[in-house]
């Protein structure tokens, strides 16, 4: 048995499909967000525009945020020094749970350490205290619901993206008698388009199953409080359990579920994810708090960075780019190839000064590798110009199809 | 199918057995650390001593660790914004894990959002990775580590707690051309005692077996620059992987492993719990980096909790309480019983301001519910005299057994 070679070999079917990745090194400019500096293949750090991030509205650097966690590090330090059990359960986690559960309309809200864990404790948990559940899920959904719907140990069965012909289907098909679950996201994070989320519950109700909906991409963005696309259009009480992350549109870190407090306890009881891992540091906890009381009551982030999405939007089909449909603040290009993908990233980081990376297999199907553009409140229209004329040259340049 | 009833069934299973969990709700007060205020079960927060924390050297409260977290929320912002690969990749993540690569005498190191993660996803993918592979793993490794080797999919063989001649046997068992893997932890958290890492290497060797060592309640506290056990006993070179936390002696949050360079680029390739996840926030990072620096060339802390743990054991035992065997920082408290460890712990909180959280199933086996404390450089003996009289009165109170 020779490790090395199995290892080496591991690394270099990568490098052949032209998927190994290189991280890029950069620190962003508090202040000055989308700027960041990038340390990668120079002398020095040099200034870039950073088109990626998923801090969407730039709440990492609100300053009400900001300020919180300053509070929070010098009142009680930097972590929380245990597990939510032991020792680690502090009065700023009981706050932002509370807030959590009143901002989806729900009468609790549990944290995680991040929203992978969060859709990977839950599922996996939920399908183990429910014996013989069948689990629905859609073709995209999130590696972390994959996982937690893998961990369950439960039967699953995969519907076509926003196919509600096909999901009911399915539903039909097994015993009515049988716990039945639908996982599914609002904001599709690749694509940029929305679920069906009244008409999945109206399959819940018929199939008596219950719902998991994934907001990660919609919290703080959508619904007159930001509570996502359920709270949108109105249907955050129809869904038995809604996940979001404080990570994106929130700036800070960490993950949570809201629901009833039954199944709230259900899973801070039983969920190994949950029950044995230090609890999020109280610093961020207090950060996150800060961040959603603002967004409840802002919408001025929100409609910034819709007005923003239009505006590339608009730009790039003018120009004749191939970007895909979305009807969200996401906005995709499809370049198809790995290597051509990667290319375009690199032109425009070492010669343009923009960062996008490039996304490839396993985050998107092969072949349909993309570039995914977030511009938020912060980028404004000069940056758009400019961007959109760097990507004209180098589709030319590198002999790229425009749209049809 | 009444989902309402099963979720309901089982909390009263909890409920019981005697084991629900009541989250105890606190803030520490930092410059002040054991001392922390409690909002539960009175108005007003309440001064409490907390001997529970895995804050274990108090370096959450450490100025070094503080000013440096202010530092970089006031350069960078809150979060990373991004996973490792789409713009979540900062300055600090690559300073940190060469400074952690350095600590472990490893050649790499790859973070994680926590400790929990790093042993779920890495074991996971390990498994993935060498097809066939059999998993010999300690009967007390941390849930995590199971999470993780049951992830895999791999064959697990469980070897009795430390016992090497029932490692062997099992090692000796298996076709000696398949993949093997050693999971073991160093310190053992709820005993406190110690693994034999050179004669598991010993039979790692001999069995042409890799090595996956967790650390997570040694590292800071152990071997000359504080690189944890292996480091102690001069063994680090001798495993395959090692595995450690920044949540616990570190003060701050996250995980992370060291190996070479070509083990930490499969794990950073494949690992969907690594690459599918906002990246920590460069605030903890920089936390983190500044207490292993300090952790690095400081033993002060170390022998200041040694100190501690001594005497808290010594005053213990002389006063005739149930003290565990334990070789490390960590004192044990045998009760046996989930009700009266909950009891003492209740007791303790209401009557005499001492925190110390009761250690019920499923982190221990039923039967030996404990209390465990940790004591650190900030206990003094005033602290832990009032600690062994107030054990004592309660031990008599609710007819306890004293040791033998």
């Amino acid at each position: 048995m020779d490790y090395q070679r199995v290892f080496a070999d591991a690394i270099d079917r990568l490098h052949a499909e032209g998927r190994y990745r290189v991280f890029i090194d950069i620190l962003r400019n508090k202040g000055a967000f989308p700027n960041a500096r990038c340390f990668a293949g120079h002398n020095g750090p040099k200034p870039i525009t950073v088109w990626c991030s998923n801090d969407y509205l730039a709440m990492g650097q609100h300053p009400k945020v900001i300020t919180a966690m300053e509070e929070a590090l010098h009142d009680v330090g930097a972590g929380s020094g245990g597990t939510r059990n032991i020792g680690g359960n502090t009065h700023y986690h009981i706050d932002l749970e509370n807030e959590l559960a009143d901002w989806h309309g729900k009468e609790a809200a549990l944290l995680f350490t991040s929203g992978y864990v969060s859709n990977d404790a839950t599922l996996s948990t939920l399908g183990k205290v429910l014996p013989g559940c069948i689990i629905f899920s859609d073709e995209l959904n999130h590696a972390s619901m994959i996982a937690g719907i893998r961990n369950s140990g439960c039967e699953k069965r995969v519907f076509r993206h926003n196919d509600l012909a096909h999901l009911e289907e399915l539903l039909a098909a097994e015993d009515p008698e049988a716990p039945k679950l639908i996982a599914f996201e609002s904001v599709y994070s690749m694509e940029g388009d929305v679920a069906p989320i009244h008409a999945i519950c109206d399959l819940a109700d018929k199939y008596n199953a219950l719902t998991y909906l994934d907001e990660v991409h919609a919290v703080g963005m959508y619904g007159p409080r930001g509570g996502g696309i359920a709270d949108r259009e109105g249907a955050a009480h129809r869904l038995t359990i809604v996940e979001g992350t404080l990570a994106k549109a929130i700036g800070v870190m960490g993950g949570y579920i809201a629901a009833d407090r039954t199944i709230i306890d259900v899973i801070r009881s039983y969920a190994p994810g949950f029950i044995f891992t230090t609890s999020l540091s109280p610093v961020l906890v207090a950060g996150a708090l800060a961040s959603i009381r603002h967004l409840k009551s802002s919408s001025e982030e929100r409609d910034g960075q819709q007005a923003a999405a239009a505006m590339l939007k608009a730009m790039f089909r003018e120009a004749g780019l191939p970007v895909m449909e979305s009807t969200t603040h996401i906005v995709p290009l499809m370049v198809g190839d790995p290597v051509k993908a990667k290319r375009v990233s690199d032109i425009l980081l070492a010669e343009y000064g923009v960062y996008v990376q490039p996304i490839n297999y396993p985050t998107v199907p092969r072949g349909t590798e993309r570039l995914r553009f977030t511009p938020g409140p912060q980028h404004d229209e000069a940056m758009m110009r400019d961007l959109t004329s760097a990507l004209l040259e180098i589709w030319d340049r590198i002999e790229l199809r425009l749209a049809a």
